[in-house]
């Protein structure tokens, strides 16, 4: 895949908009819409804490169908927690916009970040909704990237450009927060467009091999939020024989679609709250690829590594000690090797050897600083 | 129980020391000894952790036949990751003690708390043994709690006397340090001492029981260690008919070990390293008391958590976004209560309703503040 400058925007036939509609008080854009032209096949991951927010219960079901056509978020707010009214807010937000589009109210997807437990403010999001429409533009990535922000310090977005059936065909993204990061600011966000031409069942299993290798590598603090949701729209509009089925084409656009997801879910470890480190570990010689991802997570999620990686400590007693208590059968003193990067870098690499198999994984995590305590112990 | 003044030395016929023989540099007491008169019925509980420390293996082994007189334990070095040397000195060890007590040296149990991966300075304890033995006092059970710290700020024991078969029967105990709380500072340990008389099979069972109630039900920041153990003996110098089955007597002793050990529990969460709060999560309404504990232990080892009540910030989102990420059946926003009380509080409770069931369990844990960042950070 070829980067190009963009972001969900740079597909052909879509636009974008973030405006303040008043939801947080500092004034920041709150307001995100992504839309298509026409009508796009669309697929999404959903957290799987069975605690729900009401806009992720309502775009579970309009995206049952395959199809999307617009995607609005607000930040501010994660409307979870929130009771019947959440649902009769996250519905109504799909029928305004829907009404402003002229689109079936199914065809689009709610999404909400911030705090838990609050009412929603809908009479702002109704209000503010006509203005966002009328100001929706093909170069408005960079605004909707902003307006999904909670904690987040920097905009992250990523375009890029491959070559399927002799087309040339886009992708584009914008993400926010990460897992749970933030106090009740919930939530890991990704919005991805493109504008290849793919059905949404293929659709829907690529997104899920995407994720599986990125947003589902990451991990800040290690705490699920209630509403976490990668979703993709896929409008066709590149114009390439439509893959309905796997092979060549399918394993390309795969590929893209995970760099896409590597890279934004690599913005928001970095990003992480208080984060002073990007740390990669990487388990080798696992019998499972499960196995393998299993224990890098639970040595990315060790409080204790990740102090001592704010610390510039390399100190693999508590990387031993993290694959330890994981109990696997033969991993003991004797077999187990841990390498480490320099530790007084801004990146760096825990390689742990479990040497029982051949199969491995990564994830990525930051470290621990005084900082996420301050954002975390403070924020209310 | 009736709580008395004292320690592991306050059951009869149990002796105890603690010496500084030069592993820790500060100067401060690094070797422990506790003694029985006469020999001992014993039993233990070890990590589950896959890796285990040298001195964890030789006491496994010589605890196996239920018998033991004599718990030697030097802090400042685990004598962990130390390959085979490792096993040499702890088995030494026991030897020396051994000769010096003119015991078996099956019947010493050994034990080391400290930096891990550093070669065990066992000339130290060599030299220091015969001082050790020496001043083996029945007054001796603050200098062995002292001995064994590392990073704890107190001294943590506990005595207590109950009545069986019409006989006094005294319990002792002294711990240090909580669940890998510290750094590559390994290490949850607890020595109790009793002179009930009780077959080793029903110490065995004794131990188990309260050990679940107790040392299990604590977390400091999930990470389970490489040396952590919990070893009683049990002398039968209070002359009752020894305890062999089930019943009465068991149950009798049952409940005082379990609350001799949460004691102890508590005292090693109350000093947890940079703790500021006592946290208790109570989890009510579960399925089974399995399910219960699991949910508890994830509310309690949730970093968000922990900073909100460092921050004094009552966050019920974040409890329910813990709660919901164990993704338990019919556990939803309707039926999910959270209660708390006064947050700005020095001793917090987080109590949780799943409204599923009659089960429940209770664990302890302790707040997540810079000081906790600080000490692990900056230790090397």
């Amino acid at each position: 895949m070829k980067i190009v400058k963009g972001g969900v925007t740079t597909p052909r036939g879509f636009k974008a908009n973030g405006i303040c509609c008043g939801i947080k008080r500092s004034g920041k854009l709150d307001l995100a819409l992504i839309t298509s032209d026409i009508p796009a096949a669309a697929a999404g991951v959903f957290t799987k804490n069975s605690i729900k927010a009401a806009p992720l219960i309502i775009s579970q079901k309009h995206i049952k169908n395959g199809k999307a056509q617009a995607i609005i978020c607000n930040s501010g707010n994660a409307n979870c927690f929130t009771g019947d009214f959440g649902l009769v807010y996250a519905r109504r937000t799909t029928e305004c916009v829907g009404e402003l589009l002229n689109i079936p109210k199914e065809d689009v997807i709610v999404t909400s970040t911030g705090i838990i437990g609050r009412a929603l403010p809908y009479t702002k999001i109704e209000k503010g909704a006509p203005k966002l429409v009328q100001g929706l533009n093909a170069a408005g990535a960079s605004k909707a990237a902003k307006a999904i922000m909670t904690t987040d310090t920097k905009i992250k977005e990523i375009a890029g450009r491959i070559i399927v059936d002799n087309k040339k065909v886009h992708i584009g993204g914008c993400a926010k927060g990460s897992g749970m990061v933030a106090p009740n600011m919930a939530t890991m966000l990704a919005f991805i467009t493109t504008d290849i031409a793919i059905s949404p069942r293929m659709l829907k299993m690529a997104l899920k091999e995407a994720n599986e290798l990125s947003f589902n590598r990451i991990t800040v603090d290690g705490c699920m939020s209630t509403n976490d949701m990668v979703v993709v729209m896929a409008n066709g509009m590149a114009k390439n024989k439509s893959i309905t089925r796997p092979g060549k084409e399918y394993n390309t656009f795969v590929k893209a679609l995970s760099q896409v997801c590597l890279d934004l879910a690599k913005k928001i470890v970095i990003d992480g709250e208080g984060a002073t480190k990007f740390i990669e570990v990487k388990v080798i010689g696992s019998k499972t690829e499960k196995q393998a991802k299993e224990a890098a997570l639970t040595v990315a999620n060790s409080v204790l590594v990740k102090t001592a990686a704010f610390g510039s400590n390399p100190n693999w007693g508590r990387v031993a000690a993290a694959i330890g208590s994981l109990g696997i059968d033969k991993v003991t003193e004797k077999n187990l090797k841990i390498d480490f990067s320099p530790f007084d870098k801004k990146e760096i690499e825990i390689k742990v050897d479990l040497n029982i198999g051949p199969h491995e994984a990564t994830v990525y995590t930051s470290d621990m600083s005084y900082e996420y305590v301050r954002i975390n112990g403070e924020y209310n």
